[in-house]
This record gives structure tokens, C-alpha cells and sequence, in this order.
């Protein structure tokens, strides 16, 4: 395994790797639900290529970029026992040069959910990922369901922009009692950490009512938002949504929805999401008689 | 010479071409200024991609979107002529499919001259020519002088999004008469056609004066101003800033800056400039007895 810092030797390293070639962008703090997008990008290309950089621009003031967890060395160590061919980490000032002026955003899917308390983030978010993808030119990219909003906004810059890269979205990994895994769980007390499991466990509560046939959003919205408050100390939004484009929605149908929270517990801002989809129904079998 | 329309089959025909690739993107009406930039990137690469396309989303309510001139017949004449390898000529709902959501902005550079007039002209541009970037690939891409903003942004975008394209751009082609050729001179009635070469006239006087030896900004730019509103309609703007970040000066010393303007003869928009920058000096000789 290779690890470069600027954009000369990214360059040089990614022309020398022939044949498909994965990317993981990260900020670090890597846990198993980085390993598991590492795991997937190794499964479906020839070579895994993972960036680890804490990006200033996605940080909006007051936000805890500088006390974000910088693990450098154990994060490089993950990356090679997960098969990585080749880690980039560079600076600030390689990723944002002085004099840098453009910035990428994808406009409508930005502005809802986490897009109203993160002024800049997710331009933040896709400029960073844009220029990521430029100078790795992937095949396929992953990332975790976990970030939902920003998986969106990622595939829509994508496609938008004609870039030439497959952007996979992966399942959300869960601490066994069902906490969605993040680097910012390191942050909480063990008496926060008890309550963060309110989390994960309202989300399911709401799977589960959706799939016992439950589809009034308003009866669902007072499920979620009683359970969360009772244990978070700030819940920043409690939402469905449609999957497709996050538009509103007033109930639920065929088309899949997100239900998805952000909030506080403690000072460690924390956010997760199911998705609400009707089963798939086994294929018709063509001859029954087969 | 082939040409394609839509995303696939321009994917599939750059994707036969090896070797370098030179690119010009184009809006059509093509002139002898568009001509001089495929000559220059056949002259630096084994293939010349042309695209055509009356790109919308840089046009501002009430610009003259609808009475472009679309002149598609000679355009893929001239482009063959010149030695075009492939030309792209997509149709608006190809480039901007629906739900389309994402946009490319360089922020500071956008907003003087041509910004402060053109409502987002320039987030228009930079997206629409990263999207043509990532569907060509081109080694080279090739701007004239003339749209000196224009040319300065994606220089930028290029740089700040990690794009391996070298932007290079490439002298105003004029007139015998000194008129900066455009699409949009055809527009201009026998007698506007004779006030539009106001705008020439005064920027060479600039230049010459400038050439002179005169360094105060203010003292030029009421040359320009009282030059120009004997013959245009209205002066959009008359400006001299730096070149490299089109910052504000208010003399002129080493750096190199731009005198530019902008305004209407009759209801045709027209804009033009000229750098002002120190004339080289002779290279010293290293042994003067050699």
C-alpha cells in the first residue's frame, strides 16, 4: 500500500494502477462501516483507492472541525488490512490552494434536513468530492447510507456533471445494539452513549409500523418526534421524505421515503435514517406449472 | 469528420480517439475567431473535438437566448474544413435532463464586469463547460481573449477542480477594421456596425497611451468613458483591473491588467478588451562579447 500527500504524486500513483480502480473518500476517524465500503470497493474493482481528509470546507463555523479525531496512524493501518492499493492525504493547503474560488452545489437536494443547520456543508461536501473524483478518476465511488443526504447529493453531481464515475451507495453498519457507526461517536460519555440508542431504536419503531401498514406521515412525524425528545437534549429534525429528490410528502405510497434525524445528544451532533420502501414481491413465476 | 448528439455516442466517440485532444466548445455561428482556435488546437493535438450548443442556463431572462443565431449547416462546414475530428451538437434536454440540480460557480472572479450585469452568465458557463470537460476529456481546451472573463473562470475552475485540461487561451481575432469578431456583429445594422468600432478604437488609444508611458488609472478610464459614450447607446461598464484576479487598481505598475468594456450599440451587446502589460524586455545576453 501506497500513501501520497500532493496532487503530483496522486496523479503519478493513480496513472501506474491498471485496470478498475475503487475510491473511498474519508475524513478519518475510520471505523468498520469504512472498512465495510473498503470490503465492497475490493470486491467490485481491481484496485481500492481511499482518501483521508478532515475538509475545512464542510465545517460551518461553531462546528467541531478542530476537535474532529485525526488517528492517522491506525487509519492507515485499517486501510491495509482492508486491501487498499493506495491512500491520499493531504493537506488543507494542497486541497484548497490560496486564490481557490469554485465551488460545486447541487442546489435543490441541498437545502433540506441537514442542508438548514449546516450553512455550506454539502457545497462544502461536493466541492471537495468533485475534486476527489478529478484527481482519482474512480470507476465506482461508496458511500455509507448512514450520510444519506450527502450519498444523494453525490450521485446527482455525478450524473449531473457527466462525470464518467459509478457512485454506490452502501448500507449502513450498527454497533450490536443498534447505534449506526460513526467517527463522531467517540465523543460520547457512556451515559450519552445509553442515550443515543433512541436513535436507532425510534427509526426502527417506525420501520416497523410502516411495514405493518402504517402510511399517515403526520401519525408517523408524532411517533418519532416524542419518542427523540424524550432522550436527545436537541433534535435538529425529525423527517420522511421522498428517497428520490427528498421533496415532502403527505403520505406514504409506493415510491420509497427516508425517515431521518438529526440532533444533540450531549454536545455530539449525531444523525441517522431508514428508508421506508414497500417489500418486493417475489417475481411472478412465468410458468407456474414449470 | 463525425458528429454525434447525444451522451453515449459522444462517450463512445471520444473514447475511439488516441492520442491528445484538443477541444473547442462552441455555441455555434461560427466566425473566423472560432476557426483560429481549431487551427491552434490542431497545431497541439493529433484530434480537434468541436462542441456546438446554445447553452441556456448563461443566459439571462430578456438576453437574446431565443434570437441566437443557430447557423448548424455552415458551422459543420467551417468545422470541417478547419480539420475538426468529431463534432458535438447535444440538444438542451440532453445537457440539462430533468431534475437536473447541480452548478458549478467561481465566486469571486464571476462577479465584477460581465457579473455585475449578466445574472448567473457565469454559473451557466463554468457548469456547462465542466459537464462538456468530463463527457470530452480533452488534453487542451481553447478560449479566445475576447471573453477575457470567461477565459480567466475556467482557467480557474480547470485548476481549482483538479482537472487535467490545460485551458489555454488564445488572441481576439478582429476585423480589418479593429472590430473584435463575435457572433453577434451580424446583428448590427450598416450604421451601428460603423458606432460599434467606437469600442476598438478606444481600447487601442488606451493601450497606446498606456505604451506611452501613462499609470493613472483614473485619467484612462475617463478617456475610455468619454470615448466611448459619444458613439455607444449605453456603456455597461468601462473598466481597468487587474488581470490575474480582475481585482481593482488604481495605478498601473508591473502586473498586468485588463481594460475592458461593455455596452450596447443599438439593442446588440458587445464587449471587448485589450491587456495592458509591460513590454518584454530584450532577454540579457549572459556574455555580451559572445
Amino acid at each position: 500500500m501506497k500513501t501520497v500527500s500532493t496532487i503530483d504524486q496522486i496523479r503519478k500513483a493513480r496513472a501506474r494502477l491498471r485496470g478498475s480502480v475503487g475510491f473511498v473518500p474519508t475524513m478519518g476517524a475510520l471505523h468498520a462501516g469504512h472498512e465495510s465500503l473498503i470490503a465492497r470497493a475490493l470486491k467490485e474493482n481491481k484496485h481500492v483507492v481511499v482518501s483521508i481528509f478532515v475538509n475545512p470546507t464542510q465545517f460551518a463555523p461553531g462546528e467541531d472541525l478542530a476537535k474532529y479525531p485525526r488517528t492517522l496512524k491506525a487509519d492507515l493501518k485499517r486501510c491495509q488490512v482492508a486491501g487498499a492499493s493506495l491512500v491520499f492525504t493531504p493537506t488543507s493547503e494542497i486541497m484548497f490552494a490560496k486564490g481557490h474560488d469554485t465551488w460545486v452545489e447541487v442546489e435543490h437536494l441541498g437545502k433540506p434536513l441537514c442542508g438548514q443547520f449546516r450553512p455550506g456543508h454539502f457545497r462544502g461536501v461536493a466541492t471537495v468530492v468533485c475534486k476527489l473524483f478529478n484527481l482519482i478518476q474512480p470507476t465506482r465511488a461508496y458511500f455509507g447510507q448512514k450520510d444519506a443526504q450527502q450519498a444523494l447529493i453525490l450521485t446527482r453531481m455525478a450524473q449531473d456533471l457527466n462525470m464518467p464515475i459509478e457512485v454506490i451507495t452502501c448500507p449502513t453498519l450498527r454497533e450490536a445494539d443498534g447505534l449506526a457507526m460513526s467517527s463522531r461517536n467517540r465523543y460520547l460519555s457512556p451515559g450519552e452513549r445509553e442515550r443515543a440508542l433512541i436513535i436507532s431504536r425510534t427509526l426502527f419503531e417506525i420501520q416497523r409500523r410502516y411495514e405493518k401498514g402504517e402510511r399517515d406521515v403526520s401519525h408517523l412525524l408524532s411517533v418519532m418526534e416524542s419518542s427523540l425528545g424524550a432522550e436527545m437534549d436537541e433534535v435538529q429534525y425529525a423527517e420522511i421524505r421522498r428517497l428520490s429528490d427528498l421533496g415532502e410528502l403527505e403520505s406514504l405510497n409506493d415510491e420509497p421515503a427516508l425517515a431521518a434525524v438529526a440532533g444533540f445528544v450531549g454536545s455530539t451532533r449525531l444523525i441517522d435514517n431508514v428508508v421506508l420502501a414497500p417489500a418486493k414481491r417475489p417475481a411472478k413465476r412465468k410458468n407456474p406449472q414449470a
